[in-house]
């Protein structure tokens, strides 16, 4: 890491109004092993678990409802939610909602919940 | 962990203002071995490393100064920030200041740069 990378703040809601695709993650910044990461969403992902890690949500802008088996959890700007590795979860957005991710790796993968209309619109940018 | 904390949710900015001591850190929620945690700031903190923890900052409220040796780097709300493992830094705010804190260990302790009259107020409390 060279001495510009140190001193460099990130503000992660200005970061995320950069991405252009839905349910693709954006690394702004590594520590101890887990990345942050920056994403939006809009309609829902696939149902999916990651039995490997845990996946914390921080809603920067607009709300997001984590679908849970047996029970929604509706987070607004300004909520945090740990999902555990191993719980199956799909995230749902009525509207963009844009958030921050902590985990250890990119999780925007088909095996991460990322819908297939989400990877063909890569071809249409 | 119990269903009941499964689908608990946090809001960083609820917990950091309850918090009565400056510089003393509140555990939200945990992940991957890291822990969220919450504070607020008034004034500095001592002249610190963390030898063995990179630690992030992101800042809920109001601004803090993130004094390197070489550069200041000033946080208004919403910015993030990882001070490498190893970097000695001393945060500094002149109003109070609430961020939320990202590493695998509480650091607000005596080694953590945690001030002498932060300690002695809690007698106060």
């Amino acid at each position: 890491m060279s001495d510009d990378d140190l001193v460099q703040k990130i503000n992660p809601a200005a970061e995320a109004a950069q991405l252009t695709e839905f349910w693709s993650q954006r690394v702004i910044a590594g520590a101890n092993g887990n990345l942050f990461k920056v994403a939006k969403g809009i309609g829902s992902t696939n149902w999916h678990t990651h039995d490997d890690q845990d996946e914390t949500f921080l809603v920067l802008e607009g709300r997001i409802t984590i679908q849970l088996r047996d029970e929604d959890v509706e987070l607004g700007a300004g909520d945090l939610f740990v999902i555990p590795r191993g719980v199956e979860h799909c995230p749902r957005a009525t509207e963009e909602a844009r958030f921050l991710l902590v985990g250890p790796e990119i999780t925007s993968t088909a095996a991460g919940g990322k819908p297939a209309w989400s990877f063909s619109s890569k071809k249409d940018l």
